[in-house]
């Protein structure tokens, strides 16, 4: 493992690392930043192109706790002010990379695979939307699709919550509403829109593949076009119409019920 | 509706409501932090003791949108700069609340209704517990048991992603694990552990009410202790070992599933 010094702030990789931490940035130059050893070991593991490694000094003097070093040609040594002037979400975690977005497209995915979608429309929490890609790939689905108006899966807090299930599930994203119902209808996918107010409960409906779910914006719902273009928009019952669930949540659910009907090939974890 | 203006940083009122900001002082005082209008209407139409609800001066000027005023006897008015020096979680919402924290007692509340129970024990995330409390209240649960060494219930994040749930179901903390299991044996309600390691699935038990089901820390798991009184150890079945479950998610999942063997009177929203 080779080791490389940095000592200025100037130093163009770190004003690179400080720049992943807007989209356009991260869009332009098609990277995006992993925080901590845990997501590196994941992504490492996953096969994500990574183009540096970066830690600061004590993080290095301590051995590189929880890190697989066996696994990197070289890595970055940064004075620990420099490292907190990376301004990252996890300053205190000692390590970053940054990788390179694999771009998925929707094209590709549906040729590969038609079996499970999960679309979130407009989705605005990272939170949420990490979780909702962590939840997709333990249900095994084919891709989670995000349309323009999303947050950006590839932000710093996404990437935490979604846990590594990035790297190991197409996340196809910024695609128009249109363009999603398009591609659902060519490849005669059918569309289950999810909606509070919905006249039909979950359990009236045949889950089978290949099949979408959609899931739509905390504050607004789904966009008026998928609700549209629904084969069937559908709720789950709760208690009175004072409470509601949370999306990520009712992701879960509907996946959970989805597995129930169709043999998705899960298995007990042990 | 009275207002009553508050020129200094160093009023009293003003100096509780920036104390609300820590577990010790809200424990003492039996006081938590409302943050914004929504929140506000919705503890105000459950009932929630008010002690004082303050605003900012640009807020009041704008006339309190989002506010129900037909609910407030007075109201505290202060300068925008003394209203950012709140430090509350929500600063740019323009109104916070003072409330009362409703004890609830696990006697109290097993005599009142042996239904339904979600545990959470040791759940730091306070997104993950307000989402939990929201669940279940979605789903009609009697109460929600946190044990010792979770996040408080009060914290202003919990506060914001219970999304008002807080208000509408029963919220017992800081009990041991051990007087959890004792009350429940009492009451022979049977306690459901979900332990991802588990050899049992989910839908391999028989889910019946009086019921608890305990969701564990979300790097440890659950007490060894709950563990090995629980008469069921159960799984959801994932993809693969590589993925997990957020625990919110799982908690959805669970009482859904519950929800479908379990008339619980949940209605459709319209």
């Amino acid at each position: 493992m080779k080791l490389v010094p940095i000592e200025s702030h100037a130093n163009p990789l770190l004003k690179k690392v400080r720049s992943l931490n807007q989209r356009s940035k991260r869009q332009r130059l098609a990277l995006f930043l992993l925080e901590g050893a845990k997501l590196l070991n994941e992504a490492l593991d996953k096969g994500v192109g990574i183009e540096a490694i970066i830690a600061s000094q004590s993080f290095f003097k301590e051995g590189l706790p929880g890190t697989d070093q066996s696994n990197f040609d070289s890595i970055f040594i940064v004075e620990d002010k420099l490292f907190l002037e990376l301004n990252t979400t996890a300053t205190s975690c000692g390590i970053v990379a940054v990788a390179r977005i694999k771009p998925s497209s929707i094209d590709q995915v549906l040729i590969d695979n038609q079996t499970l979608f999960v679309i979130g429309d407009a989705i605005q929490d990272p939170g949420n939307t990490g979780t909702i890609i962590r939840t997709a790939a333990a249900f095994g689905a084919s891709a989670v699709i995000l349309t323009k108006g999303s947050v950006d899966p590839y932000s710093p807090k996404v990437v935490r919550s979604a846990m590594g299930a990035l790297f190991s599930i197409p996340i196809i994203f910024d695609l128009e509403v249109n363009e999603v119902i398009s591609h659902l209808a060519a490849f005669k996918i059918k569309l289950v829109a999810l909606e509070p107010s919905a006249q039909t409960v979950l359990s009236q409906i045949k889950q089978e593949t290949p099949i979408a779910y959609a899931f739509g914006n905390e504050g607004h719902g789904l966009s008026q076009s998928l609700l549209a273009s629904a084969d069937f928009v559908v709720q789950i019952p709760i208690k009175s119409t004072t409470e509601s669930l949370n999306v990520a949540v009712c992701a879960g659910i509907v996946l959970f019920s989805h597995a129930q009907h169709v043999n998705l090939g899960l298995q007990k974890l042990n």
